[in-house]
């Protein structure tokens, strides 16, 4: 990969990066389509990163099926596809971690500790060597592009961090590699996140901007789908992830929702 | 800054990179001199860093004189020398840290809890805006070497770091920028650093390994010098740092010593 890299570096090239876990859907694809406008080379990691998962969470069970995304990816003119093994990413004696001292307390990070100090450092390892100019993220882990953004910024790294809007499923889901997960009924169940975002942009377009009222419709309209359980309903600052009592400015609302035994996320963007 | 590494690598060219904390002594122009040596382009820093600095240490009094820096800089051939302000270095919301979980807990790092991230993350920042092929570091702040290369190879950073060995004094005193704070008396004690370091490599010499008398007499050797208090005597790993009991293969002698108000260190390698 290093050699690929300076080769492109030494010939003048730009390299527009896409890292990824793997077992793409269309919201892989929209950013490797993003990325191929963006430079002369296109270069798409799998990595499903052991560092970003706890103990207890699907590391193992991650669905993964290189095959089908090696063709995936070249149909969307990928030039290069990265597949490195965890135990040359991480060899004996790795010790070394990126780690942001308030984004991450926030969202997904309060319940998954450590999560985005995995995230964090695979993306700056990643980073070092692909050594892009732009680097494309997708808005669906909103968290996580905010918090590679700063880190970018923070540490001086030259690559432009670019965020994709979420792609949905015709009905309105986000597209998710965990959504494989889901039975029908709770495929049917987590259509739920979508629509209580649908819910909360109507109640603030007809003027209702206390988020705390907000919270809680939405809370419950997820809470009354089979098989839901929601981990967290947030209405954020856009940038800080701070929580905001009323949205008087463009605000990020964020839900987290088991449907059965898995974790789903989405998010949009409250206008006022 | 970023403009001129820009320029550099698109006409081929290399560079080498000496991050300092100015106020140059002759163990810095060794650096400089070495880093001439290894690339096409020598860029130096100099930003006394925040960061690594203890609430209680000497980051507003340390030693700087600018001028003087930078025309010694220039007389052995440094082509850039690059001095941020702290508050571009780390501007407003900055929360991005490098650290290791291993290599700080021991030496220096028990003492100066929390430097060595203000260090291992400012010099991730200077390489992502300098670019070097090369960074070039003393090692007479051993455990800052052996951090900095850790760090390059966790974090998959395509530079090579080296080391260059420590220079003293005519009498053995280990250059630094901090020797300026002793008074005569003192700068006669500090000397005990080196001498103590004598002691114990003739002892190894004579077929002595064990470690804990080596660290004894080393200490009660510095102890019987004015003004002086031992912060640590430790015989360590050189690569891990983890003390070692006998030294029955090449191991790090490192000592850290108050003289005044003064913390002075110095190390030098124990071969059996």
């Amino acid at each position: 990969m290093r050699q690929e890299v300076d080769d492109i570096h030494r010939q003048g090239g730009t390299i527009a990066f896409v890292p990824t876990m793997g077992f793409f859907h269309e919201g892989h694809l929209a950013l490797m389509r993003e990325g191929r406008k963006r430079a002369d080379n296109l270069i798409v990691s799998i990595f499903v990163n052991p560092t970003q998962f706890g103990p207890s969470e699907d590391f193992k069970s991650y669905p993964r099926d290189l095959d089908r995304d090696i063709a995936m990816a070249h149909s969307v003119g990928v030039d290069c596809v990265f597949t490195p093994a965890a135990d040359a990413m991480y060899e004996e004696g790795h010790q070394t971690y990126v780690d942001l001292t308030g984004l991450p307390n926030h969202l997904c990070g309060l319940s998954r500790p450590g999560h985005f100090r995995g995230v964090a450092t695979v993306v700056a390892k990643l980073f070092h060597i692909v050594k892009p100019q732009v680097a494309l993220f997708g808005e669906k882990d909103y968290q996580q592009l905010v918090i590679v953004r700063r880190m970018a910024q923070d540490l001086n790294m030259d690559i432009t961090i670019v965020g994709v809007p979420i792609v949905r499923e015709p009905d309105g889901l986000a597209m998710s590699s965990r959504n494989t997960y889901l039975t029908p009924e709770q495929r049917r169940s987590a259509l739920a996140l979508y629509e209580s975002l649908k819910l909360a942009r109507e109640r603030v377009a007809r003027g209702i901007t206390d988020a705390t009222s907000i919270i809680e419709e939405v809370t419950a309209f997820i809470g009354s789908h089979a098989q839901t359980k929601t981990d967290y309903v947030a209405v954020v600052d856009p940038q800080t992830l701070e929580a905001v009592d009323r949205i008087d400015s463009p605000s990020l609302l964020a839900v987290a929702v088991w449907v059965g035994k898995t974790r789903l996320i989405d998010n949009t963007i409250l206008s006022p």
